[in-house]
């Protein structure tokens, strides 16, 4: 008999007749034979609203007593899968984070699964129940109190209880067709992907695709598990995720990523010498600033700029950090952008095809957009542009490698 | 340095103001140097909203998942009111009822309590945080389901957890002043009571009065633990609830209680010989049937009535059980009664008072009230009237015995 596990995000179980729907997919998988694990995240909006009622409560709610306030969306959600199911005459039980087994360190907020004991999960399934789990949510190892895995949690919760489980497949549901080539709503022409790597997942979702998340990918790969991601609005099948040698198409590109989330800081005129981009970005890393890449030019009379990306939402806090800092260091200025966007290519046969970025900086020269930033890793490369662009160059790279059905633009023929 | 528990029910909590008020009176509590432990039930209507949108997913949901589900009102009043408290500067950590230790049995929607193992609430306390416990919630000790203690459940999370911690007092916090003489909508002389018996609370509590649930009382009683029901929107004493002898009045009578919900079955022509009423109410245990006030007639010609009380929600499926059961115990029907009321009077000073009955059904047959039903214990007289004379029969009762400040009527000076 072979072991499923399914999670179903928020808008899939958005109100009460999307939940029903669900439950005729999930009584479908069950009556198919399988053992059933379901993950579900809260319906809708209702963790929006939770936020909401918190930020009345209390400017800087403390974050234990958020966990335990977000957390009651999922509990919500599971015991009415489980009674809808039960409507259909399948047996179902639903456990929280914690009685599942989803143990995590203490970072409330954005905890770390580093353990996981689904024993009462494997129980009911060896009784014939359909087990619901609550997304999101885990237990502290240490405290005993309860966390959350942060944006996305309930794919992690889904793929973790995959890999303890050594369930066949993890199918996550979502609202959208699969992974495509590029966000269909720039590019219409835009394929949706067949199967993508572990890899090639990771830089995507690190780079802006938003259909999973990058630590789910990550427990996927290190565990081995392969991960389906599909539409709960129909039964074509999606995107598998997996090891690279399941692929049997033999694409050098998979797709492009932008992300237009970040902001660029600049620390102008750093004098260049031993320790000083040491000093600069230890600093950054004890204010918690989340730095994406990082550029440093060539030094001329002396000195350089070193420019970073990172969340804009941060972007001030770091301003702060970074203007005090400078002084210290001798350097002559801090400057922002905000109004920047990334674009990334990616595709794990790029290792062994040389002339993948100067064809992408090609088509985006031809385009007449301007490449700010500039950084690449075996399987991607990515630019930083200004935002207005963004449309444009994701356009332009997706045609110059035929990644679509899209035609070429004139300018790059 | 004393330990208080309070209560707050949800009207108490009911939206994001009250929540403020409330924890500006905690607040206070605690900076008057008193360990304090907050048990909150739901915010106004969401157990309502909950149980409705049940209903709309599964017409007979299944109770652990409903207890699921039920839970996660209290899970959102707790973690909202730690963080208002957090907003005033008072340290505040939020338990579930599985995390305070209130371990029940596996009878879902209405579990008892078999043990409490509040270490962690208590560990809390000595840290200095205010404790704030979900009401109405426990554990399973078998089965480690989440279980729901039923209706008025939080009241008895409270008690169990003073008794448990040793606490001072158990203050419950609701919408009126205090117990009073009689419903004060019927009444409009009604006083309030200043101090009320364990035994006396428990009867008026069981005869209709809604301040107070039985079970909470009896585990108040059980446990020693001295209740204070207050208002939560005011700071003066309510009526504390407690042994006999910390009485310093000597009233004779301390209230006179109502109850409507309830209806009255009669088995008509019952054979009278040994084990036929035995056969009767033994057959409606094994149902669920909850009886109230049992009535036997003397027996003619060989035949007797048997009349009893129950809620009224339940009587169709008792009067299913019980037609099955007359034809095989050759009794002549079953009639149904839904238009009664109990009227109750109820005061320790009874015991050693004779006359009290006699006074009490004088002042309703000088009111033109007549008695159905008649059931007494050592400190309560209770009888069943038609339902239209309810106002009536508890204005007359409340009024011969002189407890409020209301005249006597014309008709039974």
């Amino acid at each position: 008999m072979s072991i499923v596990v399914q999670k179903y995000g928020g808008t899939s179980v958005g109100d009460v007749d999307r939940m029903k729907r669900v439950a005729d997919r999930v009584a479908r998988t069950h009556r198919d034979g399988n053992q059933t694990v379901v993950v579900v995240s809260a319906m809708g909006k209702t963790t929006d609203d939770l936020v909401s009622m918190a930020s009345r409560i209390s400017e800087r709610p403390p974050e234990r007593e958020l966990d335990i306030l977000l957390t009651s969306g999922e509990r919500i959600s599971m015991s009415l899968l489980a009674m809808a199911l039960h409507d259909r005459g399948v047996p179902a039980k639903s456990f929280t984070g914690s009685q599942a087994g989803i143990i995590t360190d203490a970072v409330h907020g954005k905890a770390r699964i580093i353990d996981m004991t689904p024993g009462r999960v494997q129980e009911a399934l060896d009784q014939g129940s359909v087990v619901i789990v609550a997304g999101f949510s885990g237990v502290s190892q240490d405290t005993k109190d309860i966390t959350t895995l942060g944006r996305g949690g309930s794919d992690t919760t889904a793929v973790a209880l995959a890999a303890a489980l050594g369930a066949d497949v993890c199918e996550i549901y979502t609202d959208v067709d699969g992974v495509f080539t590029a966000d269909p709503r720039i590019v219409p022409g835009a394929k949706k992907l067949d199967h993508v790597s572990y890899e090639e997942m990771l830089e995507l979702a690190a780079q802006g695709a938003k259909v999973l998340m990058v630590r789910s990918v990550e427990f996927g790969r290190n565990h081995g598990v392969r991960i389906h991601v599909r539409s709960s609005f129909s039964y074509m099948a999606g995107t598998w995720v997996g090891p690279e040698e399941d692929k049997v198409e033999d694409a050098i590109i998979s797709g492009v990523a932008h992300d237009t989330s970040e902001a660029k800081l600049t620390v102008q005129g750093v004098p260049d010498r031993p320790g000083v981009a040491s000093r600069l970005f230890s600093t950054l890393a004890e204010e918690q600033v989340n730095v994406d890449m990082i550029v440093q030019n060539v030094s001329s009379e002396g000195r350089t700029d070193i420019s970073f990306t990172m969340p804009r939402g941060e972007a001030g806090n770091a301003r702060g950090v970074l203007e005090a800092l400078a002084d210290e260091i001798g350097a002559e200025g801090v400057r922002v952008d905000e109004d920047i966007a990334k674009v990334s290519l990616v595709g794990a046969g790029m290792k062994t095809h040389p002339g993948v970025a100067a064809k992408m900086f090609g088509a985006l020269s031809a385009a007449g957009v301007n490449i700010e930033m500039i950084s690449t890793s075996t399987i991607r490369v990515s630019v930083v542009v200004a935002k207005d662009d963004v449309e444009t160059a994701v356009q332009a790279v997706h045609a110059v490698f035929g990644l679509g059905d899209d035609p070429l633009p004139e300018e790059v023929h």
